[in-house]
């Protein structure tokens, strides 16, 4: 596992920064002035960059791979809350604002290039210029509206419509993910999966045909 | 249903101020100068403050009774999201930031008293300075950490620990609300919330034997 920090100026730091201005706006004097270290980190397959149980103080910019996120039971279930794709933010923003113990793992499903920095550092940064704050309210809307989405999914929805709103999300989610993961991540047996997928497939044939 | 202006300096106008500075500071004049028009309303029983299929605009402050807020489902099930007492604010915050037709609807479960104003002149004021911004990340926070909180209760938690946070949380809440609301938001039929009930009924009268 690689971790060295990543240079201002360097296209990597810049990938950061645009990603950053599609959710909301940071000016470039305010950003430069920022002084957030990045540390390019390498996951393998398997590793973790959250423990369950350990307060979390880092979070996560997804250059490659993909990671999940999930909880494990006292019985031993796991329980994948959402699953995280190049360009996305990572960290599990509701244990490093509730500043406890995790309730979750995140953990590479492939190997992953990340760039990890310090929530404190950031957060620090929210009093400082209002297009900092705004950044905060925007990404803390955006996790809300994403939330409030997989409540009603998993309130009113059944199985096989919860697994088309996923396929449309991520049309290609099927060759990155393992289907026991997909199937964890729905709340159904791999089963229970399969038989969603051979209907769904069928019907996809035969409006082909 | 009265539907009058609440008056600058009146006693209401200051009980929402001090609510609002529980969530995040505004200073007195920041706040003197916000110019939101908030409007006394009465609803009763089973009167709509949100319907679903209409794009909402309005929030609202619960000055005294209580609301739940519920998808209905095209089959005609009802699932309950959350429910909203005194001193709290609603108005379907996702289906105001979406600015689409409302996912869900919110109705008086008892008589209740409310301020009702514009989410558009609340969050007009979000650019005009960082204490309102502020609030803005904090109430989207909250609410994100909340509706977290509910996905893990639905993925991780059974009905009876998912029954026993919520008497923790609202201690009174079934002198509030009916027994077949307090269901639908655990996601249970009535007849497995009265056997969950027994069973904790007994439990606690074992424990003071």
């Amino acid at each position: 596992m690689s971790n060295f920090q990543i240079i201002e100026n360097s296209p990597e730091w810049w990938s950061i920064y645009e990603r950053v201005n599609t959710i909301s706006p940071i000016p470039k004097e305010v950003w430069a002035q920022s002084k957030i270290e990045y540390c390019l980190r390498e996951l393998s397959y398997g590793d973790f960059l959250v423990k369950q149980g350990k307060i979390p103080t880092k979070y996560a910019f997804v250059f490659s791979g993909v990671l999940r996120e999930y909880y494990l039971t006292p019985d031993g279930d796991e329980y994948i809350k959402s699953f995280n794709f190049p360009g996305e933010f990572t960290g599990s923003y509701f244990d490093l604002l509730s500043k406890q113990p995790s309730t979750c793992n995140i953990r590479a499903i492939t190997d992953c290039k990340l760039a990890v920095a310090d929530f404190e550092d950031l957060s620090s940064l929210f009093e400082t210029h209002i297009a900092w704050e705004r950044l905060g309210r925007k990404v803390a809307e955006n996790l809300f509206l994403k939330k409030a989405r997989r409540e009603y999914e998993l309130l009113a929805l059944d199985a096989e419509a919860r697994y088309n709103i996923l396929k449309e999300t991520y049309p290609n989610i099927e060759d990155l993910v393992p289907q026991y993961h997909i199937a964890s991540y729905l709340g159904i047996t791999p089963v229970s999966l399969s038989r969603i997928r051979s209907k769904s497939g069928k019907l996809k044939k035969e409006s082909n045909d």
